[in-house]
Parts: C-alpha cells; sequence; structure tokens
C-alpha cells in the first residue's frame, strides 16, 4: 500500500506515540506542521528536542526546575514551616493557580497503586522524611488527588508522619465543587461532602 | 503567578498552537516527552524540525513527496488514461487505502471556499488543465468531499473540463456508508442516495 513519504511518515509515528494522539490527529498535526514552514517547525523541533536536557528536578522537593533548587524552594517570601504534598507537578501548578496557599511544596512523583507496580519506594517518601528530621516544619498538607490511588498515598504518609510529635498532619478537603448542583453530583462526593461538614461561626 | 521553568513553558505554548490541543493536552504531552527522557525527545524534535525542508511538492501532481515527482506520477504501473482529483493529499491516501483505485491523481491542494478566501486561482487547477492539454487523459474522476466547498469545486471543475471533448468526467458516488442504519442517516444523505440509486442486473 502507498506511505506517506519518509519524513511525514516518521513524523506520524513519532507523535502517535504522544498520550491521546491516534493516527488520524498524528496525521492531522503532520500535515499542519508542513503547512506552517521550516521556521515554526524548528521553533517546536528544537524546543522539544531541548527539553529534557534542559529540565531537572529540584533537589529539594522535586519540583521540575531549570536550576538545582526550583523557585518555590529558593523564594524567601514563602511560609517555611509549611509543607503541602502532592502527587504531580502539575497538581502543584493548580494548586498554586488558587492564590491561597503560601508554603512549601513537596512533589512525590506519582501515587502509590499496586496495579501499575508503583511502590512507596518509587516515591520521594524519603526525602519528604528527610526534610521533616532536619526540622522547622510543623505543619504538612496532604493534597494528592481524591482518588484511590491518592487516599492511599494520604493514608501511607499519614502513618508514616504519626511518629513526628507536634507534627500537624491535614488533608485537603473534600466536598462539592464551587458552583455545582447538588442534584447532579455522585453519590460519594455528596457523602464526602456531609461527612466533612464544618459549623458555620 | 509561578509559571512552569521556562524551557517546559516554551514547549507547551508550541504544543498549544497545534491544531486541536489546548492548554490541558499541551501540558500532558510536554509532560510525557519530559518523562520519555532525552533519546526520544530528540527523535521527535528532530523528525519535526527537518519534515517541511524534506518535503516537496510533486511537480505534476502535487502530492507531497521527497522527490521531485511523486511515488505514483512515476509508478509506470499506474493506469495512466485516468486522473482523480482530490482536494488534500490526506484524500489521496484514503483512496489508495480503499484499494480500488489504479490511476493517477491530481490534488488541489484545498476545496473552492469564499469564506476563508479560497478562490479558484489558489487550486492547482491551471496544472491540471495543462495535463489535460498533454493528452493521454480520458478520465477524470472528481473526489473532492461531499461538502458545500467540495460539491462547489466539484461543479467549477466540471465546467471547466466540459471544453474537453471525448473526455469522461464523473463524480464518486454519494450515499449510504456500508454498514449504516439507514434509519439513522441524515436526510440529504437518503436523499443523495436515493436520486443516485442503480439499475441492479
Amino acid at each position: 500500500m502507498l506511505q506517506y513519504a519518509r519524513p511525514l511518515q516518521r513524523v506520524i509515528e513519532q507523535l502517535q506515540r504522544l498520550p491521546g494522539i491516534g493516527p488520524k490527529s498524528a496525521q492531522r498535526l503532520a500535515f499542519h506542521i508542513l503547512r506552517c514552514g521550516p521556521q515554526s517547525a524548528r521553533e517546536l523541533g528544537e524546543a522539544i528536542s531541548a527539553l529534557p536536557d534542559a529540565i531537572g528536578r529540584c533537589s529539594i522537593c522535586h519540583n521540575y526546575t531549570e536550576k538545582g533548587i526550583c523557585e518555590v524552594c529558593s523564594d524567601p517570601r514563602r511560609e517555611q514551616s509549611m509543607l503541602c504534598v502532592v502527587g504531580e507537578v502539575s497538581d502543584l501548578m493548580a494548586l498554586e493557580r488558587s492564590g491561597e496557599y503560601r508554603g512549601l511544596y513537596h512533589v512525590l512523583g506519582g501515587l502509590l497503586s499496586p496495579l501499575e507496580g508503583v511502590g512507596p519506594g518509587d516515591l520521594t517518601t524519603a526525602g519528604l522524611l528527610q526534610r521533616l528530621e532536619e526540622g522547622g516544619v510543623t505543619e504538612v498538607i496532604l493534597a494528592t488527588s481524591p482518588s484511590v490511588e491518592g487516599d492511599a498515598t494520604a493514608e501511607h504518609l499519614r502513618q508514616l508522619l504519626s511518629r513526628y510529635e507536634g507534627l500537624s498532619v491535614s488533608r485537603i478537603a473534600l466536598g462539592l465543587p464551587v458552583g455545582a448542583d447538588l442534584d447532579y453530583q455522585d453519590q460519594v462526593t455528596v457523602a464526602r461532602a456531609l461527612s466533612g461538614r464544618r459549623l458555620m461561626d
């Protein structure tokens, strides 16, 4: 059967390896890149090629960074006594977008998942405990997603952290999303919103 | 607000310019590229960078090709008297996948669309007429998509080609797709299937 010219076929195959990109999308993207001409193809291609070499993990919190220590950890205006534990860097960014949090982070680099073979040793838990040993942190917020994996990870960390006396360990609130219609929420969310109810002042 | 490290932000912005890729997908793709490491990022990046310089248009039919003349036009086993006219190279590939057609092609490079400012001068119509002037072609199949633009383009070409005596000009059949449920088809498709009915032998 007729194939696309080799360089085009190669781009289509490479794009298909990306998550959520099937054969049709890969073809459409490749045609778009072709149409936009050499300069924008080079801009995109070079940005992608350079990415993994340009970006590393922060040696303290495992956030992505260009330097050894990330922007958050090296910011002295951040509240140094609070630590928010998240699964991935994208979760950290979601919390930053809320504008509500001014402390430090710790990125686990995943969530516990026996099905996918992710155990405690695959996360950056050791680094987290070391940060707590060094002192100065008085509050830890477990902000893993409210999924089976996120809940299991939070519970695992709660047990690990229980031996630090005087350390306050909390879990981000589960409940109704703002603007939601109670009638349209799933029953687990409604149950969690009920059990997590707070007294009104 | 906190931004991703610059090389990461750059890839996310570049990916967002591609069709069908929003901020969330761009972020997910960038994270995937990061996780897969330097080698596969370089493979993808270099394939993209090199694409527009490596691929040109066939000087006869305007198919994409690495050489001056594409694989179809340079294949002597192809039926030289039949010409199938399509809008884009992806349409040519769809016809090839059917395995039903063994003639040559002509890629218009688009479809007439007054709304998007595509007029007859933006298509490769001149090249098509020149091929017909040169002789040897006895049948032209207009295989533009059955959309408003595709139908208008086919009608425009039919008028242009009517001055070639002895040239058979046909339009690909419109009707029900194979495996379709009559009940679920839109009324225009059903109307076209009725008006395009064929005598059974």
